[in-house]
């Protein structure tokens, strides 16, 4: 059997990416039995190694190919980050973990690597680059429109309709045909994988889920509608729910993914229960895509203080999410 | 000291409102040494008895100020209900929730009860029986325009700027002078009661509470600008912080009250954590009112498997809101 390969992408070396990646590969008795490949800066590897007092032993790969055995490997991507500052948003910061993150996707389409797992970039970052992504959710979406956002963890699964929209734009976007084309989606994303995920519950827009229309009627008009044609194609899928019930009724029941039809829906209540072991997966890929659950945290940047369990968490994951 | 005096709403007839409050008195010890008094009817009373084997000893007084020391009474309001019909909205039980709501909050209003402990209605048998409000704090917010919808558990503490209005609604009416009157308004509420809230955060609107711009403008142009008016005034206010992040930062904080701008926002996380706990807590009145944060529960109304936690909170928490 040939070994999996993990692409790491190291995130904005402002932020504590690179810390929680080498935290997680510190802790190699956790992880799955693969090969790991950081797309990086040797610079920003060496000053983050030295900072925590780690001397993981992480040579320099010029190709992929060329790696040998389970080990971990830096692969360098070249970055315009000659010091390492952390703590802020910065131009330099947000085009280098842009570049890592594009080398990493491109040696993924290529086969190269199987799985791909990204520390946090941020999104202030990548725009004072001039990049005009939201993230890497965004990137991925413009190569595979069908990519969609989703958090996991043991105890509450969700999927996002939309994600970094302001909400007044998230609202508008919500239509009969691309609700159904998108349940239809997930469903099929989710097939054929290891991991169970067999029950679909979607929430309502309006409080009570509209109250049988006394509240609004985005339910009946455009989701009750769009959850009928799905279940019509076989879908286990219920709804629309109260959105202030329906995350309990999903919570601790691990084969059961809550549709959220905007961001803070779906995320205020997954970052309330699961917020250290929570992982970001891109569904929908030809290939497997995991972040942790949480953004650069630049206020601890280089404190050595960042809690690995999330990326450690979204390193275990891929195996199970492949077919 | 005279004895304090709670008035209980039996709440819908045809949920769990009846066998909640029966329940929760016959939990005696658990509950503070008042004077209960419940508004109701004589027939919705026996029923839920004997349907739960109860026998508990509930006279009928025919004025408020004839009741002699601590014992249950019920103060039975005229009203519709001839047979009792459970487990679904209709027109009678509506009337005759609004009618036993309705004459609780004037006898309250005349001085005879201290405090106000809601059982839960059916907004829907309320639009049934033609009633416009579209719960028990709009027909508070009518009478008291500085009525303010909360959530209390020893977990979480959540102010609602809007409540029952479709979400597009509620977006709409953010905007700056609302706002800070709302802040000031919320922490006069708390001013000078025996329980601790001292710190207020405030949600933003849109993800990541705008990204600085990229993600939406209500947070720089609105909510912000609002907030640090509040802070001139000098109250201990602070944000506006991403959505998803907020509530995690106030999670176990027993002195932290989170400003959810919409319904969802503040409920969605308030339930999940504190289902069986929570209480619904109407501030900015002349008197304390609470009621236990959940439905009628049609589905399991009759059933007796309704649990009284939530009622009993909220009965308990009616003294700590006190001055």
């Amino acid at each position: 059997m040939t070994l999996r390969t993990i692409g790491i992408t190291l995130g904005d070396p402002g932020g504590i990416g690179t810390e929680i990646t080498l935290k997680a590969l510190a802790q190699l008795s956790l992880l799955p039995e693969v090969r790991f490949v950081l797309f990086g800066s040797r610079r920003v590897v060496e000053e983050e190694q030295r900072s925590l007092g780690l001397t993981l032993d992480i040579p320099t790969c010029t190709t992929i190919q060329s790696i040998q055995g389970p080990q971990f490997s830096l692969y360098e991507v070249e970055n315009p980050v000659q010091t390492v500052h952390r703590g802020s948003p910065s131009a330099i910061n947000g085009k280098a973990s842009f570049l890592f993150f594009e080398e990493a996707v491109k040696k993924t389409r290529e086969g190269l690597i199987h799985s791909l797992v990204t520390a946090p970039i941020s999104k202030h970052s990548w725009s004072m680059a001039g990049i005009s992504y939201a993230g890497h959710t965004e990137y991925l979406g413009q190569i595979f429109p069908q990519a969609i956002m989703s958090f996991w963890s043991a105890k509450l699964k969700v999927a996002l309709f939309s994600h970094h929209l302001r909400l007044t734009e998230a609202i508008q976007k919500i239509n009969k045909n691309d609700l159904f084309e998108f349940f239809l989606r997930l469903e099929q994303s989710l097939s054929g994988k290891k991991l169970r995920a067999r029950r679909f519950l979607v929430a309502g827009l309006n409080p009570h889920a509209g109250e049988e229309g006394l509240l609004g009627t985005e339910e009946s008009e455009i989701i009750s509608p769009a959850i009928v044609d799905a279940q019509k194609k076989g879908m286990a899928i219920q709804g629309p729910f109260p959105p202030d019930v329906v995350f309990r009724q999903a919570f601790g029941e691990p084969e059961t993914v809550v549709i959220a039809l905007y961001h803070d829906q779906g995320l205020i209540p997954f970052k309330l229960v699961a917020f250290d072991e929570g992982v970001n997966v891109t569904l929908g890929l030809p290939f497997v895509r995991t972040s942790p659950d949480h953004g650069t945290a630049f206020d601890i940047a280089g404190k050595g203080e960042a809690n690995p369990r999330s990326m450690i968490e979204a390193i275990k994951l891929t195996g199970r999410l492949e077919k």
